[in-house]
């Protein structure tokens, strides 16, 4: 078993067993079984003897468990040593943390709220017509900041849908009443009637339900267009990948373990290119979603995808044809469930190649030779639903020795009730009566370089282009001179992009200088700029989302940070993040550092992302800077016809299909 | 004939004619014979009219000619009429404006140079051995703001090649001499010794030439990978889209014309969606690669590649399977050579389709149903080589009424040779004794909206999320707040984006509103931050490089005002292009308003971008806001095996070819 493998079923079932042994009978809810990597320095050094095929000294395996004792809601974390069968470590977290919203609990909750007396009577007054119902979605509490959110809640949302379809896009349909559930006696506490107008004024009591009508997103809704021809992608000899049974990927040069957890989802481990290591782990750290409406109870409203749920826990099964084209590998992830048993998440992870246009060209003007290659990308991907909205992540890799992260933001946005005829300045109408308020995407991607060795050590710097002073003393007389400088972050903390003086943030390795040009062996790192967090500076949403406020940390390397926003983040308070980190104020100049790098979007909804959003596409990449002697990619194959079997289209004439399309195998005769 | 077709190769001839006709026996050196479009005016009331099956009045064709008298280098410019067969207006252009080079009198000066005696006495200094040959290669001079800068010529710089393989990379050898041509004479003037080291000095003459070896790009020169499959895009129907003999293009609900002329290359026009107007015209109007050396001569390095050159004058002909894949259309363009004779430009574009993800997904969670589309998406591409620089251009269209502007940066480095040892701050050592120079590639993107009609005016208008001030005064007591606020730009002028603002620039037509949420009809524009100028507000290349100074320029339309770095630009000296419009300060609210766009990168070279560099990819999009109602892309037909035929990849053994991708065709049974 390697060591960086994730927790097999057995693995979980022993630790569940293990866990189980100290509470004696008593009924426990699991939140996670996952698994405690191994301290980094024992990992590095089996690591590096494994790639010089040494006998590598395994360190043991270790789960890291988080349960409630349901009699007393008693948070605990438990490590358990897999190697020796025994438990390293008990104890009950802080009593103000709350462990992730699962959705076995979510169903439990909404089916609760949808048999309680008290929601039944409002339901009653909305008088719906018998092809209406109600369908309830339970959302975390969030903070006010210590009020009211001490213990767990769900605040439960209320919606309308079509009697006989669930498909229905409820959430064209909102309600303005909201019951509080405490999910541990798992009763409703409350019901509390929601603003519907510009402040936090609200109705006296449920109405009769106005249907303003539906806006569906299913297909059976649509008059679908006919005019969209198929076009797919063959690949006769399959997959330039390989992957092994410890999830080890091969692919053009590249190198990494695929691992899978409840929380992260996919999780990197052990990248390489050409056999050098580039990154010891790479993951998705924390992503936080505060809400522009100040209106109570919105004003608490701010996920936090990974901490208060789980990518890993919320990860679509992807199926063949539906979200990738060509040859396509799925893997499949265990997490656990609310008894600790393994629980299979079938098809979370797909790999498949894909075409990005041209990687490079040049045509000699002399000679008239073009040489051409196309850009053959690697895609690693795993698709979330959190709720209403989904996430389309994941990790790309190229031939030129280039990694990208995109995010694909899609789904429903979440809204609520508005009157007719109001507008208000934190939101968008989508639909009549219904308001999508605006909120914030805030994306913090946890790097842990290695480049080019796993022994030395890196550091953050950035490279600013500034004039040269318009005069002769100082070499530029015409005033088109401009240099570079690169500067090294010495302490840890956060830092900002500047366009007006073109920073590029860079990894490097100081102790790796190109054999060229002298300069240290870098990953530059591509990031769009980020409007940092709106809430106020000195609001709980702003002192729990402990990343949103710069585009960049860096830490040093410190055992069990993982996590910017912190381990435990529903209904978080803060201050268990990277806030306190970065605070160490640590030496972080070649040393073991880790790059936190923070992106986003201020989403404004516009009426076009309902009754479902088209993907907005966001992307973090990592380039190679001096880290090579030449282009990675000059070794890829020339693109010819021969490769691609192309088929030209009659142009001049209206084009009925089949008259030239019929050849979709190869056309032998290239015009090459 | 429709108005807005590019000219004939009859109408091309027939200018020509025309023109020699005013000039008697006098030898004319012809730089462009291109259409003048219509008066807007009068080709949007043709337009108007044929969206409405009315019978439209046609505007003149109108051909623009720009030439040499030879025996004056007299640089003219006259309009021919077409429709009359008549002189419509000619005159010398101001004695200060040069035409664009173009490749023949490129090829002629290089020929030449490598005939000139004194030149010929330099190469002979460096002893080279018989497999090493010298190759010359003239740029524009650039403007030095008057010293020496106001008669046309070419600086031409020099390199080493393999004798027997022109296609050897002899940017990998640069020397250190450079003729100066005249080319009106066209005889070398004189020959510089170029510097070397970090500042003026320069060697007192040339040496016996020391070989630091080769650094190839042609395949055959390298290893190539042997692992990579194939992959082919399938489309056994053919293609979506349509094409008719006045190259009107129509897909999945667009609709618009494809232009070609030797200077913007593609240019497309009446861009409707669904039969509504969105964009009247569309075309890069120009681009600037100022570079950041300041020694002489190098100071004067700064290429407009439209106006210098023209994109139409150098597109590729793109061959079939070489540069996209699937069912392409290619379209070829038609130009005028020196003689002023049609030249044609055989698949100067391509068009076709390609898939780009997934375009949205939702999965209900309580019912399981995921719904998920593809996202298709059109591409209409030129690829231009500007020498050593390639430029793949791209209008891309998506279903959700999106249009991309993509630009894709690649090709070969301009270098210039270094000292060995020897580094500098402007620039980056890419290969022994080789210096690739900093520099900026900043475009311009001209767009002239017609958003929703062709009648009204439209506006430019930035949107901005702020955050309420935290307390309960202004309804925020948590601080989570904020709002979403739009002005309206009342002026022309120059604009910047602002990311702690989240500003996003939109145009708008405020005669049309949603009826959903009677919000103003618009189109975003999403474009990456842009380093401005570097170059010193005083110095000659900030003045030339008009547009470079602003994310966004916003204009009164007025004919004849296409290109923002002035309509000549080689060897310019400014003053004659956006900077002077914008100066009129029209009013532009509910005008008819032309939006520039600018957009680019730094280019600090990195060793991995030689011997030819990876796409560096930037995009600008323009996405539809409360244009629609709802998704445009909601009736597209969902994502499903059937329509997909993907191939399901084994995993945990290593992958062999053909074990599991035998089945290139559809396998007919769905997992869904």
């Amino acid at each position: 078993m390697h060591p960086l493998n994730d927790l097999t079923p057995a693995e979980i079932n022993a630790a569940r067993g293990l866990v189980q042994s100290l509470h004696g009978s008593e009924t426990l809810i699991f939140k996670a079984i996952t698994l405690d990597e191994p301290r980094k320095q024992e990992m590095v050094a089996y690591l590096v003897a494994e790639m010089n095929g040494q006998r590598a000294v395994a360190p043991p395996r270790l789960a890291y468990c988080v349960y409630y004792l349901k009699s007393s809601d008693t948070l605990m974390t438990t490590w358990i040593n897999l190697t020796t069968h025994a438990i390293a470590r008990s104890e009950p977290a802080d009593p103000t943390f709350h462990g992730n919203v699962d959705f076995d609990e979510v169903q439990q909750v909404e089916d609760m709220v949808m048999q309680d007396p008290t929601v039944l009577a409002e339901i009653a007054k909305l008088q719906l017509p018998d092809h209406l119902t109600v369908v309830a979605e339970a959302w975390g509490f969030g903070s006010d900041g210590g009020i009211d959110d001490r213990h767990r809640q769900y605040q439960v949302y209320m919606f309308v849908s079509e009697t006989n379809n669930l498909d229905s896009n409820h959430y064209a349909r909102p309600l303005n009443f909201s019951p509080v559930v405490d999910p541990v006696r798992m009763v409703v506490t409350r019901i509390e009637m929601l603003p519907t107008g510009v402040d936090d004024a609200r109705a006296e009591g449920v109405t009769p339900y106005k249907d303003l009508g539906p806006n569906e997103y299913i297909p059976e809704a649509q008059t679908l267009r006919e005019d969209l021809k198929p076009l797919t992608v063959a690949q006769p000899e399959g997959a330039s990948f390989t992957i092994d049974g410890d999830n080890v990927l091969r692919w053009q040069k590249w190198h990494f373990r695929i691992g899978f957890n409840y929380r992260e989802g996919i999780v990197l481990r052990d990248v390489r290119y050409d056999n050098q290591p580039l990154f010891y782990r790479m993951s998705l750290s924390e992503m936080t979603v505060p809400y522009a409406d100040p209106r109570s109870p919105y004003f608490r409203k701010q996920a936090f995808d990974l901490g208060d749920v789980g990518a890993g826990l919320v990860a679509n099964d992807l199926r063949l044809g539906c979200d990738c084209l060509g040859a396509i590998a799925y893997l499949d992830g265990w997490i656990s469930d609310r008894k600790g048993r393994p629980l299979k998440k079938d098809n979370a992870v797909c790999i498949h190649e894909q075409d990005n246009g041209i990687g490079w060209k040049h045509t000699n003007y002399r000679t008239g030779r073009a040489c051409v290659v196309r850009n053959r990308e690697l895609v690693i991907q795993s698709i979330l639903t959190v709720s209403n909205y989904e996430y389309i992540l994941a990790f790309k890799f190229n031939q030129a020795g280039q990694i990208d992260y995109e995010v694909r933001a899609t789904g429903i946005l979440s809204t609520c009730a508005i009157d007719e005829n109001q507008t208000v300045p934190f939101g968008t109408i989508v639909h009549p009566g219904v308001l999508a308020t605006h909120h914030q995407h805030i994306l913090s991607l946890r790097l842990d370089p290695a480049l080019g060795s796993y022994t030395s050590g890196n550091q953050l710097a950035y490279t600013e282009t500034t004039p040269i002073p318009h005069d002769a003393a100082h070499g530029n007389p015409h005033g088109n001179g401009y240099v570079s400088g690169t500067t090294t972050v010495p302490v840890s903390g956060g830092l900002d992009l500047n366009t007006e003086r073109g920073r590029i943030f860079s990894i490097q390795n100081p102790s790796i200088r190109n054999p060229v040009n002298g300069l240290p062996a870098s990953y530059k790192i591509h990031s769009p700029p980020l409007q940092k967090m709106l809430a106020a500076p000195d609001s709980i949403h702003f002192r729990r989302a402990e990343f949103a406020d710069h585009e960049i940390y860096v830490t040093k390397y410190n055992e069990d940070e993982l996590f910017s926003g912190g381990k435990f983040t529903n209904q978080s308070q803060g201050g268990t993040g990277i806030k306190t980190w970065v605070a160490r104020q640590d030496r972080v100049e070649d040393e073991d550092i880790v790059v936190w790098v923070q992106f986003g979007i201020n989403h404004v909804p516009r009426i076009e992302d309902f009754p479902v959003m088209p993907v907005e596409i966001l992307t973090v990449s990592l380039k190679p800077v001096n880290f090579f002697t030449r282009n990675p990619a000059i070794d890829v194959p020339p693109s010819t016809q021969e490769r691609n079997c192309s088929v030209r289209v009659e142009v001049g004439k209206e084009v009925s299909g089949g008259a030239h399309g019929a050849a979709a195998c190869c056309e032998r005769k290239s015009l090459l």
